[in-house]
This record gives C-alpha cells, sequence and structure tokens, in this order.
C-alpha cells in the first residue's frame, strides 16, 4: 500500500522534528515527503497544525511501545516497572535523543500551541497510568507516586536524549525505591 | 558602569535564548543588544560561539543561585535539600522555562556543539556537588544517589517549565526518599 501524501508528511514531520527539531522549515518537510507545499496547505493549516497531528498519530505507538498489555497477570509494580525497561531499552538506541513529547514542548515555548497541547496530552495519559496502577497497588499516595514516576520519565530520558547518562543501573534502583516508600509491593 | 558590546550581546543571547530558544536569529539578538552584525562576528566566531559565551557568563549565577555557601554549616543532606528547595522557588517565578542547559542540549540536539559543551560541563558541575556531598553524608552509593539527584533536578525543572507540573508537595518527598534510601541523614 502506497503511503497517502497525508502519511507521507505526517511521517517527514514526526521523523524529522524529532532529529532537527521543531524549529525544522516546511521546505525540508516537503522535500522529505515529496510532497509539494501546496499540497501541505492543503491538508493541514499550517506547520503547526502537522505538526500536531503527527504527534497526534504516533500517540498510539509511544503507548505500545511503553505500556504492558492490560490485564497481563502482572502486578501493578511490574506493571510500572516494566515502562522503565522499555524506556532503558529505547534509551539505548543509537538515535535516541530523549522523549519528543517533551522535546517539542520544551522548544516551542508555548503551552497553548497546538503540538503542545497534544504533547501535553499524550504525556498526561502516561501519568494517568501510573496513577491508575500505583492506585491499585495500594500507593498509600497515589497522586504523588504518580507524579514521582513521569518525573523520573522524563528526567531520564532527557538526560539520556542528551547523552549526559546512559541510565544503566540507574533507573530501577530509583522506580524501585519510590515504589517501596509508597508501600507498592 | 555602562556596558559594553560584549556585555550587551551576551545578556541578548542569554535572554533571548531562554525565551524563544537557540533558532533566535542574528539580526533578532543584534537588535536586543543595540549592536551591529559586524560587531557581533568581530566579537564571536559564529552564533553558536556568542550562545556558548553567554551561558559560561551565566554559569556563576546559575551556582550561586542554586549551592548553599561553602562550610555554611550545614549537613550534607540540609545542603543537597537547599539545592531543590532553590529549585521550587525559581520554578514559581512567572518566566520560569526549566534549566537553561538542559534546554539548550535539547534544542541544540548536538553534543558536539560548542554550547552543549559549555552546557553539559555546568551540570556536571551541579552533579559534582551532589556526589561530593554524597560521599561527606555517608551514601552507600555516592555515585548512584548523585545521578539519582541529578535526574530529579532535571526532570522536576523541565516538567515545571512546561507547566506540567508546580512542584509543590514534589520535591521534598522525592528527595528525602531517595535521601533515606542511600543512607543520608
Amino acid at each position: 500500500m502506497k503511503p497517502t501524501t497525508r502519511e507521507r508528511l505526517l511521517e517527514a514531520a514526526v521523523t524529522l522534528t524529532y532529529r532537527d527539531g521543531v524549529g525544522i522549515g516546511v521546505e525540508a518537510l516537503c522535500k522529505a515527503a515529496g510532497v509539494s507545499k501546496r499540497s501541505l496547505y492543503q491538508l493541514f493549516e499550517s506547520k503547526g497544525e502537522l505538526l500536531a497531528a503527527s504527534l497526534g498519530e504516533r500517540a498510539s505507538a509511544f503507548a505500545a511501545g511503553l505500556l504492558p498489555a492490560a490485564d497481563d497477570g502482572r502486578s501493578p509494580r511490574e506493571r510500572i516497572l516494566y515502562v522503565f525497561d522499555q524506556l532503558e531499552e529505547q534509551a539505548g538506541a543509537p538515535d535516541f535523543q530523549g522523549c519528543r513529547y517533551l522535546a517539542v514542548q520544551i522548544e516551542l515555548k508555548d503551552q497553548t500551541h497546538p503540538a503542545s497541547r497534544v504533547a501535553h496530552e499524550i504525556k498526561a495519559n502516561l501519568t494517568a497510568f501510573f496513577r491508575s496502577e500505583a492506585e491499585r497497588g495500594g500507593a498509600s499516595n497515589p497522586d504523588l507516586l504518580a507524579r514521582q514516576l513521569i518525573l523520573v520519565f522524563d528526567g531520564a530520558s532527557a538526560r539520556a536524549g542528551i547523552g549526559a547518562d546512559n541510565l544503566t543501573g540507574l533507573i530501577a534502583p530509583t522506580v524501585t525505591t519510590l515504589l517501596d516508600a509508597a508501600g507498592v509491593h
């Protein structure tokens, strides 16, 4: 199946933005997608809308790459640790530059930008997963634990993304300590 | 004392890059500094070199705003918590956009860029502070604790910078839990 013009634009946006940042030009996006500017603006109101749509398109792959299957029989503690194992593995890839949703929000510096809103929403879903597992696992303060876990997720992926830390021997002990302190055994 | 051309350029670079990102143009920098492009290129080889110099110039203010005075009589545990109190306070400012050194590295996506190198070095100094206090405080694994603390620092400042968390009631319990687990009392 040949990808549609829309699909090629979304793929180019997601790939080039991750590699080069949100400042990537419309010309470069169109060139990578093999699409005219006219076609881009027929499908998307602006580069910002294309970027927002490309992040949204990626959301299910993001969740699938991190979250355990629903009702997989694992305990909440194991399901939380699973996410961080996935992150550690993904961070080992040579082209890993950290969490794309955090990067987009840091780069845009505008929480009202459509792409910032989409990115915020996707990460809020990950926080909600942590919150729900924390509660099921009997955390003394599920809200606090969820905030701690998404903080560790963002801190770890950012530091791995800039090459400041390879995460080896770091995430599992950190998350384990927080789970223990919250009483999630 | 009137600031020199160099000082005005450094100030413009540090301010505009923080507000708008590393993609800020040379024209905008020169305009904000009230300086000609010719003057900029007489003082700095490139925009990248100006950016690197502006980050380096800021390093002592960054340290002064976060670190406790040397030999202030506080315990290592208190000295570590002091840094995070400062971060929490700074994160409450309306123009807070997270740690500028993390942002620059995420935005540049090039660890060999002169500004990335400077930013990396400045954060490595903060990690070294944590490492040294962890050791003085008798941490079971000072290297691990230092990596955990800088991870929390980056995660917390990034999440506050994008408006995803206000950090209230988050950092102190998180750092306390990590200090306790490391045996730093």
